[in-house]
């Protein structure tokens, strides 16, 4: 009580002052003010506001189905069957569709896609991804005792991260990530008190990995933390290059020597464009180099339901492959794995899909392989059109967009939008992006989101609105590249 | 090089040694050592192992349908129709199912579950979820902006107690947390390096709650940390008791007095059996106890679609409501939870079933009530042949299953067995659960998982296998705790 016999106002538990700081620390552009904003605009324009546009158009986040792409038949009448039995005596469903729900169902604790999985995911499931990666590594072994399956990616990718942190000061676990790079990682890093380690993509030579740059930061790195895994997003996000086999060699020869635990994101496995490109995953190079790496190097290798031809972001679906793992270690994952009890079920199921889909002689064959390719081959045209009208802006240059689903292109801002920028505590990319959307509703992500070498611009835009669209989008950037540079000329 | 020339055997770079600590010290006795001995069992089984039974019955854990319960058909009709919308034009599936598919659809991105949702959920869920509250706290109003859906309420909980921590030795965030809990509160706490503080349930008052116990507790731990939050789990996991309106009331305002932030672990709210027991919100009472609490204390509780009449474990859906909580405060969660992209979108879909489940008039009510009734019904009988069984057996003693899925008996364990288990360094309950399970094939998970009084011995037995195999269950353990008796005697 005061003095005056009136209560003081009660003060929160929880303020900003007394939260988790290291919660406080975490950024996501992917979904940052300038999203949210995006939001309020919708809301706007739904409530009758004028704006110099009719609507948003979202090319910030890698969402394909939001953006018009379908789903692929064969997944989701396998996902309705797992859902409602009943439907498996409905005779307009594939044969080859009911058979794979049968026997996913037939995995499920009670045949029922609404009992808990085993922690590490549904047997059957894991068996056919170690299946999967075999065929696709030309089959070198995979054990599925080392495939965990995850709720999308991102959760993997955190739990690897989690168990790697340990120390205070300067032993504190330090992890090497590529600039610019997936939020994702310096957000987890961030919550987790862990010492992000930047090393810089080569943006001159399609943003490539350089040996030297990767030892001078982790040289650097060592003053002050202790550096313990390397994380290497191919094909790339937000840069969208594909690696060289050689490169991956490179990086696993440095993995190596530095005593560095290998995560590899690969969840755009499928989306490389590029001719002369393809997608050598770390797992196979890693085997291909030889007992001497391949008995010792720590991998993790991250996939997903949510990108390549797939695009189903929303059911959360992904595994995880790990190699190498000390086997005490292994046991510490799968207990802390247990304590989310499983991942969510149909996205176990859709991964299995993904990983054990239609084959030739089989029903729905023909049609699988017509709507996989189809989506592919439009990405690649939306790919190649993104990087010409890109180039094609005088102050804008883009590296090809050899894979995954962005470009990243460089813009050149006038000095006097630098300065006012900084004059408002803003990043120079942040207010071009924020203005671009007030003036034509179009939604992109900063490159300071993802991380820049100092004194460069860029934005991250997503290939994944529908080809009309996006040349109508393309052709609004170009004209408000050419009115801001104007205005601030 | 070793002199020798040959190199060193080269370490892993990830060891028990080197690892994340505070994973280490995570434990999950619900899938703990004695349910991975039962997989173990189940596969020596299949392999033709001869054993003293013929299948392994799991009643470790609250997984419905893997013990044979059916889902309710108007939640899976709806949730086939969002997976497949081909459906829509299929008429042997009812109306209201098709609207409610089409709603969902129409709220999702591109009209796929396969598309990200918002953060927080999807817009018409959380509107969903906040009619529900509304119905179910006579009116009370509910913010949907103060909903987020999540992966379960394991997720909310988890992100809840993360924003809660700070501070280091005595300053740091304890929270206080029933004995016996569910282990998923010490999990957590200890994977975040949080204090963990006991408040003793009372036995003899059927596990009731006891502010001279809360208060004691809570005195306790203010000598060597910063208690912030107080948990309760209500109905009861593992205890199965139901709390009274006072028993809230009495709890919110030691909260208020103490400025504790309030967890309430509300996911079997509809799991109420016993005659004169009833469910109330934590938000209802608070509410009801006026504006001195309803506008100070700072409130989340947890749903979810894994428990009551659903079952629904495996697709991770669940929602929390946040109440009073510092605007700035949740602007930082709405970020935390926005670097995780979404919740699961099928787990969203049916949390608004639940929510919004068929009305009467409309064409699946009927049998929506049947199911539900008879899932319900069947749930509170084998709760009462439960207590009545156990109770029958000399030196075990059952407290009623007033709610909940799950009994808590006590069990007297002779002292040849315990201190047979103290020389093996086992808690004497996980010496008698594995001795049952070896015997019998009967999976239970021991007290100590959950906490106990010391010197006193539990096991926790889901309610939940079917009532024959249940009968069958409860006439082993019979057996077995006599054998085990006369044979430590």
């Amino acid at each position: 009580m005061a003095e005056n016999g009136v209560a003081p106002p009660r003060g929160k538990v929880l303020t900003l002052d007394t939260m988790n700081p290291t919660v406080k620390k975490v950024e996501y552009a992917v979904r940052g003010p300038i999203v949210q904003r995006a939001v309020q605009i919708e809301k706007e324009l739904k409530e009758g506001v004028k704006k110099p546009f009719d609507e948003v158009i979202k090319a910030n986040i890698g969402d394909a189905h939001a953006m018009g792409q379908q789903p692929i038949t064969f997944f989701r009448q396998v996902l309705a069957l797992c859902s409602y039995p009943e439907l498996l005596n409905d005779n307009t469903f594939p044969e080859d569709a009911k058979s794979r729900a049968r026997r996913i169902l037939q995995s499920c604790g009670g045949s029922s896609m609404g009992a808990y999985s085993a922690s590490q995911g549904i047997d059957c499931v894991r068996q056919d991804v170690a299946g999967y990666i075999e065929r696709r590594d030309g089959g070198i072994p995979c054990d599925p005792d080392n495939i965990y399956l995850t709720t999308g990616a991102s959760d993997g990718i955190v739990t690897m991260l989690k168990l790697l942190v340990c120390g205070e000061g300067a032993t504190r676990t330090g992890v090497m990530i590529s600039i610019p790079q997936y939020p994702l990682y310096s957000a987890a890093l961030a919550e987790l008190g862990a010492v992000q380690i930047n090393y810089y993509l080569n943006e001159e030579t399609c943003w490539s990995m350089d040996i030297d740059e990767l030892q001078r930061s982790l040289e650097e790195a060592r003053r002050h933390c202790n550096p313990r895994a390397i994380c290497i997003i191919n094909p790339g996000n937000p840069t969208g290059q594909v690696q060289t086999r050689e490169c991956i060699e490179e990086v696993i020869r440095f993995a190596a020597k530095e005593r560095l635990f290998l995560m590899a994101d690969e969840v755009y496995q499928d989306n490389v464009y590029a001719d002369g490109c393809q997608f050598h995953s770390f797992k196979k190079v890693l085997f291909e180099m030889g007992p001497e790496y391949s008995d010792t190097v720590e991998l993790a290798s991250f996939h997903s339901t949510s990108k390549c031809y797939m695009g189903e972001c929303g059911f959360r679906g992904g595994y995880m492959e790990i190699i190498n793992m000390d086997t005490e270690v292994k046991a510490q994952l799968t207990k802390l794995v247990s304590v989310r009890l499983c991942p969510p079920v149909p996205g176990q199921a859709l991964m299995d899909l993904v990983v054990n889909s239609p084959q030739p002689g089989e029903p729905s064959y023909d049609n699988f392989m017509k709507e996989r390719t189809a989506t592919l081959n439009v990405l690649a045209e939306k790919a190649q059109l993104t990087q010409e009208m890109l180039n094609a802006v005088p102050g804008i240059s883009c590296s090809p967009v050899q894979g995954a689903m962005y470009s990243f292109p460089r813009i050149t801002i006038p000095e006097k939008a630098i300065k006012e920028a900084k004059a408002l505590g803003q990043a120079p990319d942040m207010l071009y992006c924020m203005r671009m959307l007030e003036e034509t509703g179009i939604c992109l992500v900063p490159g300071s989101g993802f991380g820049q070498k100092d004194g460069t611009y860029h934005f991250r835009m997503t290939i994944l609105p529908p080809t009309e669209k996006l040349k109508i989008l393309l052709d609004k950037v170009k004209a408000f590249h050419r009115r801001f540079t104007e205005q601030y000329s």
